[in-house]
């Protein structure tokens, strides 16, 4: 891989789902295996405690508990991104600092929102980020994706780059992801250290090609993602193009029909974890889906399903 | 007042808000002395921890802190009730318990949402509902608010109503509420013990037209609404009307000029509270804005802004 | 009134409801009465085919039918505003010609929008001004309404004010409105013509004192409305308060409890129109919440109710 | 294809794009190429006026003109669907009996919407298809999309199938889309005569799956799509998936990167049309984006980029 040299952190980095008992109480032993194999499959960083983790359905001990079992557990085989987003500027950066001390390499934040309606004008949202860039010694990502209900603008995210020290990293996942890439890396420069795709890779091929340096999928396949990402980084465009499509079917019914309930179905299919269950009320994947999905990933023969 | 035999809490029950210091820090002392007031002023029971609290910057340890010194503090002075919201079913359920342990009268619950996107279908919102019903023995007041961004049908509140027994309250704060108010009291008939307004008090006089036997307001004035509630519930209705349109200016002040910036800044100026900021990122307001609050509070003469 | 020289409208400048007979169909009769009584009770202009006027249920022949009737029928009387709110730049500025070659005062228009999600970005909305701004005569007055679904920055207004020749007039009726106002005229001076309130009036006397010189509201009661917008003008600034105070109650159940609907309502009751149903499939209003309008408006005395 | 007896039209049903000339105005000899075109790449019927065609920048005599030409140059070659949706009963009902008079097969018809909050509730959503139904002698699909900003059940849709003669299809193009036809089919049974699957295709397989009969995607690649859907009709469900692998990227190209202006893009590349340029304001492709689409569709070989 030929990594600028500034780039700290690129890649593959999926996110690791929370795993829970059939009784909803956090497994720890799944979700020490969970991460194993994520790492074993190839992920060169995981991110924990983003949406796809069902972070909203955890408490702040749960989350705390979480980070400080899976930043030891990892024990820096890989280097591991926490997301602490969090309204309050004060608490985001508590929780920051706590990662941070604990060996996170990077924190994921987005925008402060509160439901469909409680958000913050620009000024407010800049304060905030330097708040958090004050605090910090590690890299910030910020996440833009719709959840937020927030827009930032191109302009805006290079602004913060360049004039806040920890602002380094973007995980862009709204809508025109690849031209928000273009634009930021145009507008941003060099201080736009990641410029990284999201949304389960679902844009992945055209993100790369607007400049992405790393990917945040979701974690039933790290090998298939790299697949992708190995060899478009090398220079190798075309095997990168069919490794895409190939695993683009699988990514696509992860994306529209499964969201966070796919990475957790296949690792339970595969044994690695005991129950792919979310936390109540969140709903189940229907069986008709599950199979779906099931099917759409033996004929990739990920190793995720692969016999242990 | 001639409440209905079977309604246990009927009245004004403002909300709370939480104080802090300039460097954002709990001001416990200001809180304390801004429930007192809250109560002086006639308050028939008081709201703590919903979103007019800022709740949502706050960690779970200081929602913990601020339930157990506010139900100590106010120690059976008047029923309050602990707002107890989380997407988490087991949660919202642990969060309700500790409440009910401490001495809450009743709990106010959302039905579950994150961001502009994260929601789940009706079957879910009712098992949510159902699993918190199960776990408590005080009664839980659904809030049917805007910013949930999930829409609840009179239909399907009335039937948690018949069929979850703790489910009894519900406080209306969405477009159209006198409306659905009377849906709901059609549909649900006795269950629906407390068929309660909010949003202010914007919409007061024609909630308690339609039905309202309880108003959750901002804090700064419970003196002022309860000229209203008090008058129109002994079946003095042209009394109320007119205490209605008296305060209906500085209501509507609070409404579409301040939101929770309101009662903070009245009670500052009051000298109850030490300080009226928010927690950042949220804006404090701004100037012209404050003054115009203050003097359209001045004309009313509230005990908020009487010398102590 | 002591109008700054430049401003050629201020005032009060109310919607005009479109009326229909019973089976749907456009009333012609009616809607001359009405555009007379409007103009009767002190209406310094008027504006038809907003939202508030059904717009959204007309076909394009209706507008333009209602177009030519209604500015032939007011004859100078007083000025028009005709919106002309379309996707299309091309289509909007044909329908502001025609609107003006037949006498429109000035053309009232939103940025593009359709339904819930089809936006255009910032630079293609000032390209669509700009079109219509290069084609008109007469001025443009941008609404900013949360209907459209798009936030246009104070900044972005006060620079379109200055760039584009024809861009003078806003009307604020998004949340924040006198914060906006007062943003605009801080940012954009003298090229803002026309600070203008709207939305029933519902933040009218907070908009007044954050510089707005024009007001637009419901059509039913004009002499109300200039009641204090009258005294607000001449510097009588108690005594436009206690006008607000006064109408308040009814200006928040128009917009609270009834919206488009009360208008016509009203006129139905004052013997102006014929019909007060709005076209199918909008539904009608509660008989209750009609009952409490009427009841709200009889206190006043308005011009709408009195004997005819 | 072993269609059941009962469903008159099933297949690949695409969305005709609207061409304009690089002023804007219509362009009726490249509309008429590009329709040719249509049908001779195998679309078994299509689908004019839909907001893929950018119905929203149209007037309505554009509209009429349009629908005019076009089911008179189509002259019965395939069944033609017209896109009717308006917000008033009234409209929607004229507008689609002009369209039944001239020729057309079925009108697609969305729930009544205007801007981000203008909405009506379900029994007035009832109310409008079934004036519709009773208004017209061909069948009615209802397009289920987010844009709609309306959340329709599929109970909902179901009981409509049911009790209202006309309405028999449904194109499910909303979140969740095989779950829905799922549901749809096991509530409506025959009364569904025709559930359809939307948005480009993006999740084709799964609604195959599903139980989906028709398809209406974007019109550039019909010949793709027919593989698709013609081999799991007639049985070939392994054939078919490895037709959707193959065209997935294209598909997903044109439904995250392009929007409507993909399918323009491709015929203007094929020199099927003059001009792809979206009707201002609406921007047009960035050159990068445009270049995506065309390696990626010439890596198929599709019709529209051969040779002519």
């Amino acid at each position: 891989m030929t990594a600028p040299l500034k780039a700290r952190y690129r890649g593959v980095f999926p996110v690791v789902p929370t795993t829970f008992t059939e009784s909803g109480e956090l497994d720890i032993d799944s979700q020490k295996r969970c991460v194993d194999f994520m790492i074993d499959a190839g992920s060169n960083g995981i991110c924990i405690l983003a949406n796809f983790s069902e972070q909203f359905v955890l408490s702040d001990a749960e989350r705390e508990v979480l980070t400080t079992i899976i930043l030891r557990h990892v024990a820096g085989r890989v280097p591991v991104i926490v997301t602490t987003t969090h309204f309050s500027s004060r608490v985001c950066a508590e929780r920051s600092k706590r990662a941070q001390d604990e060996g996170a390499a990077m924190v994921m934040v987005m925008p402060p929102y509160h439901g469909a309606s409680i958000r913050v004008a620009e000024p407010q949202i800049y304060e905030f980020f330097a708040d958090l860039s004050n605090a910090l010694r590690i890299p910030i990502m910020i996440q833009d994706a719709a959840v937020s209900g927030t827009v930032l603008t191109a302009s805006f995210l290079a602004r913060m780059a360049k004039e806040l020290e920890r602002v380094a990293y973007f995980k862009i996942e709204c809508a025109g992801a690849a031209t928000k890439l273009r634009d930021l890396l145009r507008l941003g420069g060099d201080a736009v250290e990641g410029p990284w795709d999201g949304e389960e890779g679902i844009t992945l091929f055209a993100d790369l090609e607007a400049g992405a340096t790393g990917a945040m999928t979701g974690g039933g396949y790290p090998d298939g993602i790299r697949q992708i990402v190995d060899a478009y980084t090398a220079g190798r465009r075309e095997e990168a193009f069919r490794a895409y499509e190939r695993w683009l079917p699988l990514i696509n019914f992860e994306n529209r029909q499964c969201g966070l309930l796919a990475c957790k179905a296949l690792m339970k299919e595969g044994s690695i974890i005991d129950c792919d269950a979310p936390r109540r009320p969140l709903a189940g994947l229907h069986p008709s889906v599950r199979a779906g999905l099931i099917e759409t990933a033996r004929r990739l023969d990920p190793m995720v399903l692969q016999r242990r």
